[in-house]
């Protein structure tokens, strides 16, 4: 099955690693591979290092170079992340996450055909599990299950801003 | 801040659960308390137990007993939950959450008034996160931050049944 997690909402990319937990629970391997985060390190993927069933990594530039770069320039360094999810998908993974795959594309900074040829080149035996904000129509179409995350209320306007270990 | 995740679409505990792995990996405790989920295992528990950094356990009867069976006798199985709750939010974790403590309440079996009384226990330095269908509008009130989780797309009407270590 394809699912989708997306709207401006919290919760997407942790909705997808507390996925990834639970299947490694059940003896399933994944695969996560992060789109738009830069090539940093953070939280969720110093935990994950420590569960053998769960493989991630990050590739690409940030959202801020998104923004502030060449568009040219982000489209190619997201050329490896696109070449690592291809391989996810034909490697026997149980799942395979594309965080934030979704955020490129409505960044410009991917094409949509991109995201529509991996969920078409998915072995129904994998879980594919795809995250970021502005899912097109065809994405959606293309999906099987597709959950929206609505901010209901939100403090960033109390002045609270985005803290280590909660946020990022 | 107290965290809401409610709403009829998925991620909801898996989102908590993410949550409690990208805070692990930044050195932060997590206590969860799963409400509604009966004293079983799941892939998730068996996963996060080897996380040292997070507490996880379930108390009380499960969603079915709270539709089968007298709901005095749900109400009082969720009792050790509540002072679990109350417990792990004087104990200085930095994350507690309580999974399902919503839909507990908009089940009948768990007054609003106790979640009303946690979340007002809170310590300023403890993030409280709370998952559930159906919280009720005193509820978001007390909050700061509330995500909804929306079906978009569901495949239940495809014949796909929920699956060991996707869906639980």
């Amino acid at each position: 099955m394809t699912q989708i997690y997306t709207g401006d909402g919290k919760g997407k990319t942790t909705a997808a690693i507390g996925l990834a937990m639970r299947a490694a629970g059940h003896g399933l391997r994944s695969r996560i591979i992060q789109f738009m985060k830069g090539e940093t390190t953070s939280g969720e993927i110093e935990a994950l290092r420590e569960i053998s069933a769960i493989d991630i990594e990050r590739v690409g530039a940030n959202f801020i170079a998104a923004k502030q770069t060449d568009a040219n320039a982000v489209a190619a360094s997201l050329r490896p992340a696109l070449d690592a999810a291809g391989s996810a998908l034909v490697a026997h993974y149980d799942l395979v996450i594309l965080d934030e795959i979704i955020t490129a594309v409505s960044l410009g900074v991917l094409p949509e055909s991109e995201v529509l040829r991996l969920i078409e080149a998915r072995d129904p035996k994998t879980e594919l599990i795809l995250t970021g904000r502005g899912a097109s129509q065809a994405v959606i179409d293309a999906a099987d299950l597709v959950t929206e995350m609505r901010d209901i209320k939100h403090p960033y306007d109390k002045g609270i801003h985005a803290r280590a270990g909660i946020e990022f």
